[in-house]
């Protein structure tokens, strides 16, 4: 059973919707209508558009920075309207709010430290419009649901039924065999410095390990000041994963690498150091 | 007459300002310095630039999901620091405040309900500064003007003389003649969606309808997770006009089609169904 | 002594994070972690990275928009992680954390008015995690050390040391030499205005000034609508420095200037007039 928590009465939300059009701000005007007192956060709304994998990542990453009994919405969402099922999810103390399409698979590793229900939208016909958009859950399910837990009026568990099962994420853990880590870029930042998903548990592991990605061979720094402007360099970023970058520059442009490209990181294996 | 609520405490702020630069900000910091209980909520930014169709229209499709009360600021105002006038309005239960230039154009389309009154500069001195600038009255006069109004020290009424006309929307409503409809692409969204002012209720007479617009036919959904991927479809989006998609991708690139491009739409006449 | 001001509870963002990833969402999070009751501005996001000119810029000429007693938290970081001071100051009845790295320098060129101190880790260690990360201090040390000031538990003076000295800014203040005044470009606007650093004061002793840049010209007018579309000119804008602009279009796109380039305001001498 999960860690609960009375609510914070903050609510982050989580898209990729961009800024263009009224789509977040109608989503904070519903959640004021029913709960005046939220604090809304946007986490971001830039992830790349229909690939919950970069939206889920950055949850995953992020929430602890938040109060606990935060509310995270997240809406990517391409099937909106099909038969995708709702999830809400009591974990580690926070509640998600989310289409069940993978967007929640690298909270949700751990299935049985967590709660999660399905929404039944008979159950919750109070909350929501009599017809619902097929286009804009987010607005018209999302909004005031999130409403309804980060005021205290509903519970996770009086949404729905509790889910049989998830749908895992698009993006598989990272591989480890023995001297080799094996993940991908998942997401690149306003800096150009390309995000992957291998924490850095992973890497304890390697003994002078060697990053490689799109040709080019990277090594281990501690932060972008300790390299030379220009500069490539691979480090453990603020959210603990692997990231390359290049100092004072973009790393994206000038690697002309993409999310969804595999890096590999290689430690000498012990044999090997032994005769070199 | 139009109907009035309390002040919900709620500003939205509407502009073509984008996020660069400290514009939207200082609206922010003096909004909080007149009325520091002032929930601000941005609705877009990011409309096109000198263009007040586009904020009028998204202004007048999303205002309803805020609480009554509401107060909402919008500035696309290519005259700021010319003759043109500022108008407060009291509609459908929220306040509206804009520059006079077609931007409310959409909402006042029935000005018998509303309440519209001009800002008189002297009435307000207490709200302002004794120099507006000449460049950005978003700062100085809007959001002033918009934190008495959503904290309850000012009406409307208060504002200056009632207005004896408005300034009609740069764009005109969708024309309707017998099994066509003709309107035009009003914005374009993150995802490349080309969002028309074409409201259903035009289509609910059309049978068997189909939309063209820049030389190619799309046919009515309910929603984009019904076509395949990288299919072009059009429906009702959840702000209830007419909209063209690609499912999975980007309509604006795809097809080429920019704001201000004709969409029409056509019903088979009774007589072409009897024979066909 | 700098003047000094009760909390307000509102905190300034201003950063050059863009719009990508958690970055200021989780800034956010610590700060309603510490401090719930806090309302949190964003200044602004889209400054060029690695150049703090054009962050403290803004927030020089921004922050007397905002209630007294507001923290204003900058963060351009290009040095985060290696042995740069953290610097706060109070000024002018406000507070303001950055790092020392020129970025306060165009706030700070009156020393003599303020209170500078370099935050103390030892000291601050109530507020920050036990391992800060290497490259994401606005969350691990100015987000908290942020929330402490705005909600009145720690004062400026209880953060560190009396600061001997600070980082003078990257661009120096324009240079009057009689009827000639030189600056730069310092920011360029969404509408692709260029905001110089030249403040209106410069410009009074001028007679008939002629602004130049790019190998253009341009004379002074009062606002946009008094130009022609398509018309270049150049203006003093809202925040009192002389800017150049393109009348309904973008001068940054029209003239090829980039931030950095020089900008140059001569006027006739009083010899000159008088033989001409």
């Amino acid at each position: 059973m999960a860690a609960r928590a009375l609510p914070s009465g903050v609510i982050t939300i989580t898209t990729d919707f961009g800024h263009k059009g009224p789509f977040i701000g109608t989503m904070k005007g519903v959640i004021l209508t029913r709960f005046p007192d939220a604090k809304i956060v946007d986490l971001t709304h830039d992830t790349l558009v229909h690939w919950p994998a970069e939206a889920g990542f950055w949850l995953s990453r992020a929430y602890r920075y938040f109060p606990p009994g935060t509310v995270h919405v997240a809406v990517v969402d391409p099937g909106v309207g099909t038969q995708r099922e709702i999830i809400a999810v009591s974990h580690d103390g926070h509640v998600f709010l989310a289409p069940d399409n993978g967007l929640l698979g690298s909270i949700l590793r751990a299935p049985q430290e967590t709660l999660i229900h399905q929404l039944d939208l008979d159950r919750i016909a109070a909350l929501i419009p009599d017809e619902p958009s097929a286009t804009f859950h987010g607005r018209d399910i999302f909004a005031p649901v999130a409403a309804a837990l980060a005021g205290g009026e509903y519970g996770v568990e009086d949404l729905g039924p509790q889910a049989p099962d998830f749908v895992p994420s698009w993006v598989e853990e990272p591989m480890v065999t023995g001297q080799r880590v094996s993940g991908v870029v998942i997401s690149i930042d306003t800096f150009g410095n390309l995000v992957t998903n291998i924490d850095q548990k992973y890497l304890a592991g390697l003994t002078g390990p060697i990053v490689r990605a799109g040709g080019h061979e990277f090594s281990l720094q501690r932060t972008y000041g300790e390299a030379a402007p220009g500069q490539h360099l691979a480090l453990i970023n603020s959210f603990g994963v692997l990231e390359i970058a290049t100092a004072e520059g973009s790393a994206a442009k000038n690697l002309g690498i993409e999310r969804g490209a595999p890096v590999v990181v290689t430690g000498a294996s012990p044999d090997e150091e032994a005769i070199s």
